[in-house]
């Protein structure tokens, strides 16, 4: 069985768009439900969660384990499991990592561009690495299931994760550095320690992520792939769009500042270019998949690695990384 | 298999409850973790059990599901299923109904003493029956499988509830008030109202709601079993102990008076005997459920009858009423 996942995804959700997943038969999205979030603000996203789940039964389902993208594949539907781009859901209480987790919290953000109370943000002058919490907080999220994502997390702090952490790491969505040296982006030394610990990058369709952003080819994001896979392994490698759909510009506004400054803060793009940028045309939503995977076939991979690319090393990773360290099994 | 199951506890929880509860071979308690606790408070009284589940995993485990008290059972543990004695946990928002079924709570009483937002109890001087939001809230929980209980709610709430709801409610720890007539002893009409929808009541061991209070016999106690047996159908009881174990008497303030008043409120006691009556001789605590089984078995009950009573007649509820309504099984 081969299993379609996205590893990131953050839109204006809608019918229209859960209907496009099954379009682009996407079996299961991990969904970014708190940028800045307090607890109870990211309790308030997941109580709308439910009454999607609850109106459109047909289409979309709860993700909790890595069987449920198994149930959805077989239902025709897209399991959903949850995220966060920062550790603010958990405030400074080390008891709300397994309140959440059971709440079906699935991957959480060490850090988001700035310095967090675990670690420090890729937008940060100075990257002293872990905090004190920072190595509890790994230690804790080992223990319940909570994935770590170190996507918008400084090298440093990425790299010290990646060796402290006991269970595999991820950075969800971004791409390799040298192909495109966005802030965002990773170099070969973060990229390295990941995947040297079993850990597993998504590789993200985020203009200000593609080498001549929104102009990127098709060609050119598969042949970045194909060196990626060379390199590292492709094992380790998956999709994570960061497909921001249908979002309003002050939905960018909240991501980039929050409640951390009073100031506009324009991160990846400018003064100039405030607002989401548009998608590359052969991305433009879930529909396209398929023209990904023809991409991915024409660049040379075989079945087995598309396969692995599209969807089947995520679906590993969700079986070895959800479920609580003492009973690792797919539910 | 036979299980033993007591519907209600609140002590000062210890290591020496927990093996206190092994001694007494009790499979799973229903334990209140929360009084007038807001949401955040009732987290932080879950994040509390979560490291006592950690510190004693050879005593205790989380229940979820029917299907947690044979593990328990199967590996010398007691299961351990949250409840709220108030609605307080869920605030004003509906949503939060299935955000704390999903952590775990799987009884939740509509009101306790005073008016609530759903509910009317039974200390105030009116009883309107159900309010709009409690008829709403009343649908949500047969929903996601959060179960109805009525201990300290007013009769005609009572039976509101018991008629509109459409699955089965409870009285977790009560006596027929017709043995004992106190405040929060329940009267024919309301526990017929009970368990004639399928429902199901635990007998209180708290000093208050028995005959003789502390001098209660073990004889007196089982023949009002037996008598209501009789009346209703052995196969609608249970126990619900109400121990309240090594509580300071701060805390039976804190049960009566929450943050709702200024005043002390004595509830069942009074202002020469505030504090926590002494529990019966035969009934100390969790160590004395074989002289319960005893007393019972001394009054007439035949095997059968007395294993319904110690638990399985709560466990056979737990079966049918803890999972959402779309997908009954026992887990």
């Amino acid at each position: 069985m081969s299993y379609r996942i996205d590893a990131l995804q953050y839109a204006n959700w809608s019918e229209k768009i859960f209907r496009q997943m099954r379009t682009g038969r996407v079996d299961a999205v991990h969904v970014t439900i708190a940028y800045h979030e307090t607890f109870r603000e990211t309790v308030l996203n997941m109580e709308r969660w439910n009454r999607w789940f609850e109106t459109w039964p047909d289409l979309i389902m709860k993700g909790r384990w890595a069987g449920d993208v198994r149930r959805a594949h077989e239902t025709g539907r897209t399991a959903i499991f949850f995220g966060f781009q920062n550790p603010s859901p958990m405030e400074d209480d080390i008891g709300l990592v397994e309140i959440l987790h059971d709440l079906g919290a699935r991957f959480m953000q060490l850090s988001y561009n700035n310095q967090s109370l675990l670690a420090t943000g890729c937008y940060e002058a100075e990257d002293p690495g872990l905090t004190r919490m920072g190595r509890q907080v790994i230690r804790e999220m080992n223990r319940v299931g909570l994935v770590i994502d170190m996507s918008h997390s400084a090298d440093r702090s990425t790299i010290e994760a990646a060796e402290l952490s006991s269970r595999p790491i991820t950075i969800t969505h971004a791409n390799p550095h040298g192909w495109h040296p966005a802030l965002r982006n990773k170099r070969d030394d973060v990229i390295r320690a990941v995947v040297e610990h079993g850990g597993m990058m998504g590789f993200s369709l985020y203009p200000h992520h593609l080498k001549d952003k929104s102009a990127c080819t098709l060609e050119s994001f598969c042949a970045m792939v194909a060196g990626a896979a060379e390199r590292f392994g492709v094992r380790h490698f998956g999709i994570g769009s960061d497909l921001c759909q249908d979002q309003p510009d002050s939905v960018v506004e909240w991501m980039r500042t929050g409640r951390w400054s009073k100031e506009l803060d324009y991160g990846e793009g400018s003064a100039a270019a405030p607002g989401f940028p548009p998608q590359p045309d052969w991305f433009r939503d879930n529909r396209d998949f398929d023209r990904l995977e023809a991409g991915l076939r024409a660049v040379g991979f075989d079945a087995s690695e598309v396969a692995g690319l599209m969807g089947d090393n995520w679906y590993r990773f969700f079986e070895e990384n959800f479920a609580p360290q003492e009973q690792r099994d797919d539910r």
